[in-house]
C-alpha cells in the first residue's frame, strides 16, 4: 500500500460532505480522495437531509456520480485538471442545463429540457465540476416560494428565490452553489440559510441562458461556506460573453490570491441603516451594534443622501416593468397559472409607461455616483445587515428583501456573512458591500471581518 | 522668392473654398496656403451665398479666423500638426461648444452656452480642425425646419434635420461637416443637397455631448463632397468615450486606407426595394433602374423577411418613447413652446407602454441578422434610394425618411452618393448600406461605384 493509499483508508469517509470547495478541490487534485468518493459522500448527506430540506427539484445520483467517474477517469490518465475538477456544485434552476430539465419554478416550463448550458454551467464544466442537480426556486425566481425549508427551523421559510441552492450549501449536500439576485434572492437566503452568499459586480458573471427577468438587475450569485470558496468560484465565472451585453471583455482577475491577501491597513466600515431601519428586528440591532463596537474606530454612520430615498421605487418600477415584457409570452399562454403574486406584479408591470421606466433606469448613475465617492474617500466596505432579522416563520413567503434593493440597483457587489445568531438559534447575516468592480477586494475585506470576528 | 512662395502666389486664392479637406490639409500641412487663407476662402464664399442658403445658426468670422491663425503660428512654430490641421468643420448646433452657444433649434434653449465640447468636437480640434460655426437643425433635430434653404432651388427644403450641415458642405461654405441622424436627418439631407452623407455603424462615434433624442437610434454622421474626405474625418472620430455607453473600446482603424483600395473583386449588390417602393417618384425609379443597368451582373433584387415590414412601426414606438423620456424637461418647462409636430410626437411618446418599447428594441437584432446574413453570403453592400426623390417643394416639411427608417433601426453603417439627377436639375441619392462594423469596407465599396458611374 502506497502513501496515498494510506492517507485515503484513514479519512473518515462519512464526514466527506464537510469538506470546502477549496479542500475537496485540492484532495481530488492530490489523489487523496476521489471525486466519486467525495460526490457519494454528498450524495448521503442528500439522502439524509433531503427528505426535511427539500432543496432540489431534480437530483440523478446515478448521473452525477457518472460525472464524477469520468472526472476520476480522466484525471487517472494523467490530463490537466481544472480549478473546480471533481467538485460538485448545485445549480438554481433557472440556469439552463442540456443534460437535465430546467423548469424555471413555474408549472408553465414543466419538463422543458434545454439544448444548451447556460454560459455559467459552461464554465463550470469547463473548470471540472460536477453538475451535481438542480436546486429549488421560487415560482420564476419571484416570490412565490418552492418546496425548500429552512434547514435550521422547518417551520421558517429559507428566503428565495435562491432557496434551493442556499440550504443545500447550508446542509452540506454540496459545498457550493449557483443562485441568482434581480433583488434580494441570494443574499437573503444566504443570510436565513446561514451560509455565505455573494453577489458580484453587476456584468460580471454572463448570464447568458438563465431565465432573464430584468437585464438591468438579473445577478448571478455563489453559494457556500468559505470564503475562499466563493473565490474560486468566481474565478471560474467571470468572464465576457457575447450573450450577455452587460459583460465586457476584461482581464482575468486573480480572485483567489486578492482575496486570501492581507488588507495594507485595517479596513473602515460605513455603516448604513438606509431608511428602512424601523423594520430591523432587535436581536438584529442588537447583533449589529455589538459588532460596530468590536471594530471601534474602523466603523462610522454614513447618512445616504435625500436622492437614495427613491431607490426602492426605482428598484420596483424597474423590475416590474422589465417582467412584464421577460414574461410576456407566459402571460399570454398561461395568465391563470401564475400565482397570484407574480399575475398581480405582471399586472402592474404591464401598465408600467415608456417614459417613467427610462426616467427611473437614468437615475440608477447618479444615486451609484454618491456611494462611488464615499469609497474614493474613505471606506472600504459599506456594513448593513442582510436582512430585517432571522427567516420569518411560515413557508408562504421569503421574507423581506429591502436591505438587498438598493445595492442590487446599482450594480454593487454585496456579500452576506453569517456572522450573528439570534435568540432562538437562527442564523443572522451581515451584509458588506464593495464599489462596482471591486469584488476581489470585497471578499478581502470580508475574509478580515470573519477572521476578526470568529477570534474576538 | 522661394519655390513655395511662388506656388503660392500663383493660385487662385478666390476658389480656395472649392478644396476638398483631403486637398486642404495637404496644402495646408505643406505650407502651400495657410489655414487663415483656407478659412477666409470659405467666409469669403459664405458671405457671397449665405444670405439665400441659410445654413448658419451661429459664426463670428473673427473666432474662425483666430483659430486658424493659432494653427498657423502651431506649425510655423514647427510643432506636429493634426490630420485636419486648420481645415474647418461645420457642426451641427446640436453638438456641445464650450466657444460658442449650442441651441438645439429650440427656443427653449436660445443663449444656452455650455461649458465643456462636444466628444466629437474635442476629437476634431485634437485633429487639428477649425470650427468655423454651428449649422442650422430642425427644432430638436426632429421634424419642424430650420430656416435653411436647399442650395439648388431656395423654394426647396434642403432636408432635416442635419439642414445646416448639408447645404453648408454643398455650397462650399466649408468642405466638411458633423450632423446626426436618428431617422433620416444626415442621409436624407445630403440626397436633397446634392452631398455625400455618411452614417456610420451605430455606437462608432460618441455622442457625448449632443443632443440626446434616443440612445438606441442616435447616430453621428458625416457630409462631404468625397468619399476621401469621409474617411478621413472618421478616422477622427471613431473611438471609445467614457460618455457614451455604446461606444466599445476597439483598435483605430485605418479608414482612410482602407476607403482607397481597390476591392479584390468587383462589389455585388442586393438592390431592396423596401415596402415603400411605391412612394418612390418616376426620375428616381428610371435613375436606380439605369444604374442597375450599368452595373449588370452585379446587383440582385434582394427580398426582405417579412417580420422586416415591421421595422417602420419598432422605429417609431422606439423613437416617440425614448423623446419623450429625453424631451421630459423640455415637455414640463414649456410645453407650450414646441412646434405642433413635435408636441404631438412627445405626446404619443409619453403613452407608450413600458412592455412595448421594451418588446421593440428586443425585435431589432432578430431584424439585423436576417441582414447580416445577406452581407455574409453574397453581398458587398446594400443598394437603395436615399430618399423618395428629390427635395420637395416648399420649406414646411423636411420630406420623407422612410428610406432611412431601416437602416438607422439596425445601426448599419449606410452613405448617400449624389450620383443621379432628376429631370429639374436637382439631386438624387443612391444609398449604400453595409454590416455594423463594415463601415472602411463600405466606402471602399462607394468609391470603387462612384468612379464606376463617372466614367460610365
Amino acid at each position: 500500500m502506497n502513501d496515498l493509499n494510506q492517507e485515503r483508508s484513514e479519512m473518515d469517509l462519512t464526514n466527506l460532505h464537510l469538506l470546502s470547495a477549496c479542500e475537496a478541490a485540492r484532495l481530488i487534485r492530490d489523489g487523496v480522495i476521489s471525486s466519486e468518493q467525495f460526490v457519494e459522500g454528498c450524495l448521503a448527506r442528500i439522502r439524509e437531509v433531503e427528505e426535511q430540506v427539500q432543496a432540489w427539484t431534480f437530483l440523478d445520483p446515478e448521473h452525477a456520480l457518472a460525472q464524477a467517474r469520468t472526472a476520476d477517469a480522466w484525471r487517472s490518465e494523467g490530463r490537466a485538471t481544472g480549478p473546480l475538477h471533481g467538485v460538485p456544485v448545485g445549480v438554481k434552476d433557472i440556469f439552463d442545463t442540456a443534460d437535465m430539465p430546467t423548469e424555471n419554478g413555474s408549472v408553465l416550463h414543466a419538463g422543458r429540457t434545454p439544448s444548451r448550458d447556460a454560459a455559467a454551467v459552461t464554465m463550470l464544466r469547463a473548470a471540472g465540476a460536477v453538475i451535481m442537480g438542480k436546486t429549488v426556486t421560487t415560482e420564476f425566481a419571484y416570490f412565490s416560494p418552492g418546496k425548500t425549508r429552512n434547514p435550521h427551523n422547518s417551520e421558517h421559510t429559507p428566503g428565495g428565490s435562491s432557496s434551493g441552492s442556499a440550504a443545500a450549501v447550508a446542509t452540506g449536500m454540496v459545498p457550493i452553489a449557483l443562485g441568482s439576485q434581480t433583488n434580494g434572492s441570494v443574499i437573503r437566503p444566504a443570510a436565513f440559510c446561514g451560509v455565505i452568499g455573494f453577489k458580484p459586480t453587476h456584468g460580471l458573471i454572463p448570464r447568458q441562458g438563465v431565465l432573464t427577468l430584468s437585464r438591468t438587475l438579473d445577478h448571478v450569485g455563489l453559494f457556500s461556506h468559505t470564503i475562499e470558496d466563493i473565490a474560486l468560484l468566481a474565478e471560474q465565472l467571470v468572464g465576457y460573453d457575447e450573450g450577455d451585453p452587460d459583460t465586457r471583455p476584461r482581464a482575468r482577475f486573480p480572485f483567489v490570491e486578492a482575496a486570501a491577501e492581507e488588507p495594507p491597513l485595517p479596513p473602515m466600515f460605513g455603516f448604513v441603516k438606509t431608511p428602512y431601519w424601523e423594520r430591523v428586528d432587535e436581536d438584529t440591532k442588537g447583533g449589529i451594534a455589538e459588532l460596530i463596537e468590536q471594530l471601534a474606530g474602523q466603523v462610522e454612520e454614513v447618512e445616504l443622501l435625500p436622492s437614495v430615498i427613491d431607490a426602492w421605487e426605482l428598484h420596483r418600477t424597474i423590475m416590474e416593468a422589465e417582467m412584464a415584457a421577460n414574461l410576456e409570452r407566459e402571460w399570454n399562454k398561461g395568465h391563470d397559472r401564475l400565482s397570484e403574486q407574480l399575475r398581480a406584479l405582471l399586472e402592474r408591470g404591464r401598465k408600467v409607461l415608456a417614459v417613467d421606466y427610462q426616467r427611473a433606469r437614468s437615475r440608477i448613475e447618479p444615486i451609484y455616483r454618491s456611494f462611488a465617492e464615499l469609497f474614493e474617500q474613505r471606506y472600504d466596505a459599506i456594513l448593513t445587515p442582510a436582512a430585517t432579522g432571522v427567516a420569518p416563520k411560515g413557508l408562504s413567503s421569503t421574507g423581506d428583501p429591502v436591505f438587498c434593493t438598493l445595492w442590487t440597483l446599482c450594480g454593487m457587489p454585496a456579500i452576506s456573512l453569517p456572522l450573528l445568531q439570534s435568540a432562538n438559534g437562527l442564523p443572522l447575516g451581515v451584509q458588506l458591500v464593495g464599489p462596482r468592480h471591486g469584488d476581489a477586494r470585497l471578499l478581502r475585506t470580508a475574509r478580515w471581518l470573519a477572521a476578526r470576528v470568529a477570534v474576538g
